[in-house]
């Protein structure tokens, strides 16, 4: 975009104001659209345009808008304080003392404008571009609209060319049947807009210094003022009010979610399905009404998302399946694992290949090896589990002693039986069994059997014949009222898969 | 509304029919919208109008007709019983004894028509009042359709005064081509209503009286009738079928949410967003979708409401988090909270402020302290627990002897282990500890550790050494094939924050 | 349909192509559209119409469409592989030996047209026999399209009589003005068919061979060709795209729900409510938004479905109550059940009437007898439960023992205390108790209370004082540094209903 022929562009990004109409203490800028506060969408849209620089007007919530402008553009973007909102005139004149002097065109942008697109800037420019070989140091972006009830008309002359725009209240009969609006975004000449810009008056109700009267001043000047007219007006519309977010939310969902169809993912219901613009998903794959996938979320091929699933920042490979209801955060699920349903996954949880995490379970900060299952009520936390590894219904790995976390290790191919209570920091050896009910507070070596509150060793167990042993070895009652040496089934491992 | 200068006001509502068309053994005005059957609404709008008198028409299920109303008017209302349903006449005839006399303006209104505004109806009284004074004795709600099919035409005079209201099956070609038709809700001088109700003839194909008969009647006898023709057609519309009954819903479901929005709610998908029409909801909090708030139920500022999560009748203080699929009902949540995912808070649940309830945790009549957690997989009912208290993953209050509930009491600052069980009536006091899986059965006095099954001290704690002191002090492993004397480390609290 | 005085009615499918634009490794044919494979619903619409035989063209994952096909059409269906995609003629021409010969009418189908009713085939049947009376040897359905651009302009002569079909791009620019398009529905006279068929040449850029030349061959060589014309032009389109897909889906879910709302269903919002095409569901029955209901699930009268249920291939009773975000799949409840919230039911569960099953509750393969109860975090599996029992919060069958899976029995009235382990294969017998926390290894005898690590008798309980005894007879601690022989209490069973 930035061409040797021609002036180098900025771009001024008008990011300074609170929005009373959103009734909030937020900026509006900050507000959030497909996740992102509405200044990173006009962010993002401006560097695509590869300018030379960005300048970002500040005000309500500097600090916060800097910040997550900052989130979006991590080089060189400027930053100017408008300690005062007067208008949007009043804003660009903030950036007088690093711009007044450029030989550059200046793209000004609203930051409460966020689905415009690159595409149609690049547009604009090129006009501007075109036309000013031809003198015009100004071009404006136009739209019609059915109903202009509110907006600044243009006004051309006879022979179609800009005149001024009018503000709904000062304009005459005539001019308020004009469908053909000012949607505040304009290329100028950045020496001729500072000129101009002297010369705007606070002369209207709000007493504010309005960027609006500078096309006409120049044209006033005998200066050529030209205009793009887009077709799509909700492209570059501001957002003012909450009811006109959601709209917009709606919009930039539609646009996600026609391109995920069109490149291979199955989508049930669009109407009724979240997925952030930053979400990549593979082919093959589908997603059921009310699900919600935010943040860099990357979904594999011929996956399947159940209803009220939400993943956010994660990603999954092949043929993962994610039940019900299953919420997955800031975790990787590698191919053709099952998650769910009701499963909650958090804090780099990572699930290796063929991993299964049924229903009421938690993971956070926990490996699960390879073919291993969790399948029901249980809590993992700060755990690492080997491969083929079954997890009783009802574990808990009690990693917290109320100062600290600590970690548990169980190893491949272990069977923890229901209801074990693992008192962290221990570890569970290769192959080794727990019985029901379970509290497991120091080291288990491989190919044991341990059982009891507090577990005790009861046997141990040779690979081979495992099973069979286990049901005949399992602990005696610790009450002598009870069997005597009879030796009491206990299933090791509560409950199936 | 009620003015010296005027008539009294009086209001009939029509409420006896069943709704044939609803296919369904619920009378046609107790099928519920936003939450309130449609009866509910009807009354409200009445009311909003401080009328003399409300009466009632009822008869299909009148004693849930009559209870539903008493629920909205708990004052002056008069039920008027019409034993056998013969048409819309026939029904305001019953109420012939009561109000034949008077001398008022009579309001009649539909019992299924619940979105009309008081706004409306007013507009309506006001032109009544005006017209009643060169004459009219009836003014009667039009609207125009684009497809008028089926409703009553509103015939004009040459003048383009009422003539008369023709119905359907008996219209002209040219009268079926009027788009003007009568929308059911009438003001009435009393007396001529009866006067000219009693030349009301069944004559037509069901054999039923209809009140439409009426404003003809009176018209014929010379009398003046007004038409207040109004611009909204779906504010005044019955229902008649669940379909309509489903889109009634969307339109004041759309009411509702475009109110929040504009007083500073984020609404994120105001399509997929069910909030009911007395919720009540403080700036910048934001509702994801698939959300379900119902009831009285209001919510302070700055809180997030994740999607699947659903409130009735409960308060929800400032900046409280609700994640996703979380259960509230009839409870009470006090500043900076977080519930859920997945949490069941039920019959007068409390939460102090600050205080977190994790995934898979229920908590059913009790109080929990502030600062204080349970955050998986628990049980907590008829208890009531301290400050800064942390409940172990797996916790079980064992509230039921399979007779009665009793209580459990848990004190400020305890740590209740993974997977203890406690049998209620029960206390444990400030600063003890369980260790886990422990079965308390007895009350643990305070700075204690108690472990085993049941649970017995095992250490008295210092408050500036305990989380140390626990560590060291578990229990022994009560079989003697184990570890002898040496001291296992047992987590005393199970699970992480 | 079949009528003696006719040709007999054979229907051809078309069903062999990929679909490039659906962007998938799936056929298109076999994409799901109300959870059945597009070609499932053209069979089924085939079949209603009583030919005498089906035949379908297969060639993508023919095997794979043969299986989806025998699902729907049990009986005399013949399948034609075409084993190189050339063209819709081709894929007719591939039926060439089956059919070539016959004296019949031959109904031709896309299987990429899923919503087309028996209904207007019918209609479309009936014109073509009308017609063929006077020579017809091809009747084609025709729409009309406000946007026909891409698709086959029907010309007809001065007459208004069908000349031939243009494609878009060899139609002149007065032939593109042409609304009427062909829909790619015929019905043809077989003999006639396979005589213009060989006329068919690959003259076009993709060199294939295209049915829509037939027509006008027809037409050419003398013939008539009538033509159907169907006024709703979205029950007769074919699906290329996952966006029309996703389009087709809410149109055959909003015929699925105004039928069911019609007959009596309360739907609170169709457009965010998803039951299958196969779903029954009786009167003054609720369904909640956010509701999936799939499979051929039947629900019955007065049923409750909360937000974030989804029920498959399930059986429902009268009266039942489905709380939010439960799963019931291959299960069945009868009448006055309560299920939820978060309950999971799965792989034939059963629940006598009025049984309860409650939060974090997982029943698999198992029968839960009339009024009994598991209401907070439960696991159930390959359990038989009588009548009037309560299974308390934490109870865990464990069933498996790492090799085969064991049942669990529970007799009447049984009360299973807080947070037992049954370890399966076991027996609790009639009126029996476990204490909170017992692992219960061996059978239980009737009238026999247990408790303890693993569980022993503690008491022999008589019927009538039960509940008394019970908590004075709980076991006392093993540690005997605890209570000496103190009768602590233990409360047998640990929650509330």
């Amino acid at each position: 975009m930035a061409n040797e022929t021609h002036a180098p562009l900025d771009v001024l990004i008008l990011a300074a104001g609170l929005g009373t109409r959103m009734r909030s203490r937020t900026a509006k800028v900050l507000h959030k659209l497909g996740g992102l506060p509405l200044i990173a969408h006009v962010c993002r849209t401006a560097a695509a345009l590869s300018p030379r620089h960005i300048y970002v007007v500040v005000g309500h919530q500097a600090e916060e808008v800097e910040a997550a402008v900052r989130q979006e553009l991590d080089g060189d973007v400027r930053f100017i304080f408008q300690a005062e909102q007067r208008g949007t005139g009043d804003a660009v004149m903030a950036a007088r003392a690093e711009l007044e002097g450029a030989d550059s065109t200046l793209l000004v942008l609203s930051g409460d404008v966020p689905l415009v697109r690159p595409e149609t800037l690049g547009a604009l420019i090129h006009q501007h571009r075109t036309h000013r070989g031809h003198g015009a140091t100004c071009t404006l972006l136009a739209v019609r609209l059915e109903d202009p009830t509110g907006y600044g008309r243009i006004v051309r002359d006879a022979d179609g060319r800009f005149e001024r725009i009018v503000e709904q209240k000062d304009a005459s009969p005539e001019e308020r049947q004009i469908k053909e609006v000012n949607a505040g975004i304009y290329c100028f000449e950045t020496r001729a807009l500072f000129r101009a810009l002297e010369k705007v008056r606070p002369t209207n109700a709000q007493g504010e210094y309005y960027l609006t009267d500078v096309p006409g001043i120049l044209r006033a000047e005998g200066e050529d003022v030209s205009i793009y007219v887009h077709t799509d007006a909700r492209e570059v519309a501001g957002i003012n009010t909450r009811a006109e977010l959601a709209e917009f939310e709606r919009i930039l969902r539609m646009r996600t979610l026609r391109r995920l169809m069109l490149d291979g993912v199955t989508i049930i219901d669009p109407m009724n399905t979240y997925i952030g613009p930053d979400v990549r998903i593979e082919r093959d794959t589908v997603i059921y009404p009310n699900v919600h996938i935010e943040g860099r979320t990357m979904i594999g091929e011929e996956c399947t998302i159940y209803p009220g699933a939400r993943i956010v920042d994660s990603r999954l490979g092949n043929r993962v399946t994610v039940k019900d209801h299953s919420i997955i955060v800031a975790s990787e699920i590698e191919d053709d694992c099952s998650v769910g349903p009701f499963a909650h996954l958090r804090m780099n949880a990572h699930l290796g290949e063929g991993a299964a995490i049924g229903n009421f379970v938690e993971v956070k900060k926990s490996r699960v090896g390879r073919k291993s299952k969790a399948m029901h009520l249980a809590y993992l936390g700060d755990a690492t589990i080997g491969e083929r590894t079954n997890i009783g219904a009802g574990t808990i790995t009690c990693n917290y002693d109320g100062v600290r976390k600590h970690e548990t290790i169980i190893e491949d191919d272990v069977k923890i039986g229901s209801d074990t209570m693992l008192v962290a920091p221990v570890r569970v050896g290769a192959r080794s069994v727990t019985g029901a009910g379970s509290v497991v507070i120091r080291d288990v070596p491989p190919d044991t059997l341990v059982a009891g509150v507090p577990a005790v060793v009861k046997k141990h167990l040779y690979a081979t014949s495992e099973s069979k042993d286990v049901r005949s070895a399992a602990p005696a009652p610790d009450d002598q009222n009870a069997a005597g040496d009879e030796a009491p089934q206990m299933n090791p491992v509560s409950s199936d898969v």
